[in-house]
């Protein structure tokens, strides 16, 4: 064995035989290499998943299994919502703020019905059922719930609020691992082959460039696979690359919790490079701050040092993690009032803990340190709207706007004081909608494709990222890969081993 | 002709013949590439640099020249100023935020002195005359000046302020085309041969990888380079490429204007990549509002829409502008008083204009569409502190605190309203201190070096942005460079047409 770096290609002329081929390899067997080994089955190839880990599942199998979906599925209209593909468009398009990718937006939503569909088809099932309160995952086996922002301020006044975040029947946080069961059984039922224990260390190239297979450690030695038609990149996004993260999205380390699984590690991303792909939007990713649930602290404020609100506090709990993490070093307190104290008889699920209380807004401000007259102020300015039923500063949607009452306390969930906040990266390869992976200067690399977090997909934005978008993408997206990479010409032929 | 694409590097076996030859090949004469040439002259090379433009000069050319520098420099002694390697590598670190990279900072501070004298060696000369007041350049021929935060809350606690802009002795915004003409004479008079009308288009690459020449345009024909020893990416950064910026750092194009010259267009980079570089901190840009001088402006407050102040307003510009542009579209006021009205008299620099007025603070409130009790109580609170000269909230330096005065008047400094926000990109190849070009994985790319704008050197943050670091990086990493590629082995050698 020797050191086999992703940045150096090698060549296939220096390949004297392959261990194994197929028309389509794809690296990774989470969601999004599930999806395109699927398709490209579907399309009439012969896929080859490799896996890193003992089995599939990727870190979908880790997440709740939330689905972006809209345009008026079949459970979104049982359970009396009416979308349309207009609201869904705009909503997308203003979540991902200046980083919007129009084309990619457009057929995510043009396709999200025949999506559903098709995910029925792979054995999953949803259960017609709106869970009405605000909360990360529905806690149940409720399938639709809220899981963005589409009822706050920036967006309702543009898009019509819908609920699209959609569930597999399972109960609480077991819909992603229920959804990898059903894309994987699907997928070897259609005959591809999945190669666990078996990590990807860089692309074969032929002499025009083109990535004709890959070199890979398979339990313990170097294998070379021909991919007779193309390669996909589904192999995750770079969140525990300690020093990518730290090149690309230093802001993602400070005091912040690794949302993923081991292998995310840009290991695909880095593949992807050293073949000539460009990658973009590696400064973004997605941050948490679940301060609710319980839902009742969304009717808290949220103040920086200055005893100064900033935000919407109805916003989902991703914006208000961001905005957060973005102000670091800068510290930031819930303040909840009498109404809120029985939430504490447990740790809420952000972690965070009551560190000043006072039986007036002026002791609570004084007990923070801040100057006279500045968190008092805030919170009188506050009551006095909330009394008339608005919240002419940030516009919090008026179902949280009460008045806070006496006595008051503060939260601290500044990060590093023990708040939570679980962070994954939203950069990787850039490529086009329907997989190809592009060059800087925006040409196609050659039988190579991406999809999912290794790629720079539908969510671009930590400010702007619904729950259900990351699956959605990997699944969508992940399909039209596959099809893409089994539509390929054929470009070598060698003798497998 | 054929359209050759900087992805695609040619290969060293299809090339008949050279042009042109000679040890270190510089792509770009601005100051990053005149110094890098200078370096490897010094070191025995010879030198060829490819400039696009018809002279060279690049984007130092445009610029007032500021170089920012250190440690005591005799033009800081002259001046009276201590300056020490500590306060100057730990203001440096602060100034580049969680994107810092310590080992260049390290070598940036430790050669500081010696970069004088080797500006000196140049030819170039510093009047040892200290101008004190707040503005972007030394108005007349005065060499030394803030320019940055290093007298602000978040530095001055850590690090005891210096002023360490240096400018040549040249009148007004005249310091940057001096700057280029002695290092361009320096450069010819060590007889480094440059080459203008000439545009870099790929690398050529030898079959280990290693860059060996380049392929360029020159007066309507191709041409072929060989670099014996090495190649230098100079070209400069991307800010003028608006397919780049809008897929790595979208949010310079809101209602901005780019500071740079036509050639700013990521060739440099894109030639990097192409040859297997990475890139870095592509998000990062430098953003201007310029709202001193005159300096008497830093008396006012800066608020949003909301009323609230957001930041210290004796922070240096850039650090103003990347604040309010990375809030943008939120809405921006400067707030000034009856102390300020002559300064109307002719437009100030930013660009911006009274847009509502009051003769109290109320009545400015409500004619700015905003809640009662908040721009009014921001005020208030403002004058109460600053009356016992104070800022509790933001700690705007004593210098520039005295109560506001009716009447009132708000200058909106909103992207878009008519205020001036000149920005350039602080992204580029990943490398070396010392200049080599390293891929994602951390490999050096052979015979490839890179400085200036074309790379990401010292200067990573807008927020932390002082002027003088961009031409101040550009000239001692492009000496680094220089001196790396002129050591560099021998890779081939060529018969030249």
């Amino acid at each position: 064995m020797t050191d086999h770096r992703a940045s150096h290609p090698l060549r296939l002329q220096d390949i004297a035989a392959f261990d194994h081929e197929a028309d389509v390899v794809i690296v990774g067997c989470g969601s999004s290499g599930a999806s395109a080994a699927i398709a490209a089955a579907d399309a009439g190839a012969t896929v080859l998943i490799l896996e890193a880990a003992s089995a599939g599942g990727g870190t979908t199998a880790l997440a709740g299994g939330l689905i972006y979906m809209g345009c008026g599925t079949p459970i979104q209209k049982a359970c009396g919502f009416s979308d349309t593909p207009e609201a869904m468009y705009e909503y997308l398009i203003r979540a991902s703020g200046t980083n919007a990718d129009p084309e990619r937006v457009r057929l995510y939503v043009d396709g999200s019905l025949a999506h559903y569909d098709w995910l029925l088809a792979q054995g999953m099932h949803f259960k017609p059922e709106y869970y009405p309160t605000k909360n990360t995952n529905t806690p149940g086996d409720e399938c639709l719930i809220y899981t963005g922002n589409e009822a706050c301020t920036g967006f309702a006044e543009h898009a019509t609020p819908v609920p699209r975040g959609h569930k597999g029947q399972a109960m609480g946080e077991g819909g992603g691992s229920m959804l990898m069961e059903k894309l994987i059984a699907s997928a070897r039922a259609k005959g591809v082959r999945i190669l666990c224990d078996t990590r990807a260390q860089t692309a074969i190239v032929d002499h025009t460039g083109a990535v004709v297979g890959l070199l890979a450690r398979s339990e313990g030695r170097d294998i070379r696979i021909a991919a007779r038609r193309a390669v996909v990149l589904c192999a995750g996004g770079f969140i525990m690359n300690t020093d990518m993260v730290s090149r690309h999205a230093p802001w993602l380390q400070n005091h912040t919790t690794l949302n993923g699984n081991p292998n995310d590690d840009g290991s695909g991303i880095c593949i992807g490079l050293g073949a000539g792909g460009a990658a973009m939007n590696m400064n973004e990713g997605f941050v948490c701050l679940p301060f609710y649930p319980p839902a009742n602290f969304v009717e808290a404020i949220m103040v920086d040092s200055h005893g100064q609100r900033f935000i919407n506090e109805d916003v989902y709990h991703g914006r208000m993690g961001e905005a957060i993490l973005k102000r670091y070093p800068e510290r930031h307190y819930m303040i909840v009032d009498a109404g809120h104290m029985h939430d504490f008889n447990r740790p809420p699920l952000g972690g965070f803990r009551i560190i000043a209380t006072g039986d007036t807004a002026e002791e609570l401000e004084t007990e923070l340190g801040m100057p006279a007259d500045t968190l008092a102020h805030t919170i009188a300015l506050y009551n006095r709207h909330a009394r008339e039923g608005r919240d002419p500063l940030f516009r919090k949607h008026t179902d949280y706007l009460r008045p806070l009452e006496p006595p008051y306390a503060a939260c601290e969930v500044t990060p590093g004081s023990g708040a939570f906040f679980p962070v994954f990266t939203l950069g990787g390869l850039r490529a086009r909608a329907t997989g190809e992976v592009l060059t800087e200067d925006g040409q196609a690399v050659p039988g190579l494709f991406t999809a999912g977090r290794n790629s720079c997909g539908l969510p671009r934005s930590g400010a702007g990222y619904s729950s259900g978008m990351s699956i959605g993408d990997a699944t969508f997206f992940g399909r039209l890969a596959g099809a893409s990479a089994a539509g390929s010409p054929v470009r070598t032929m060698p003798d497998a081993r």
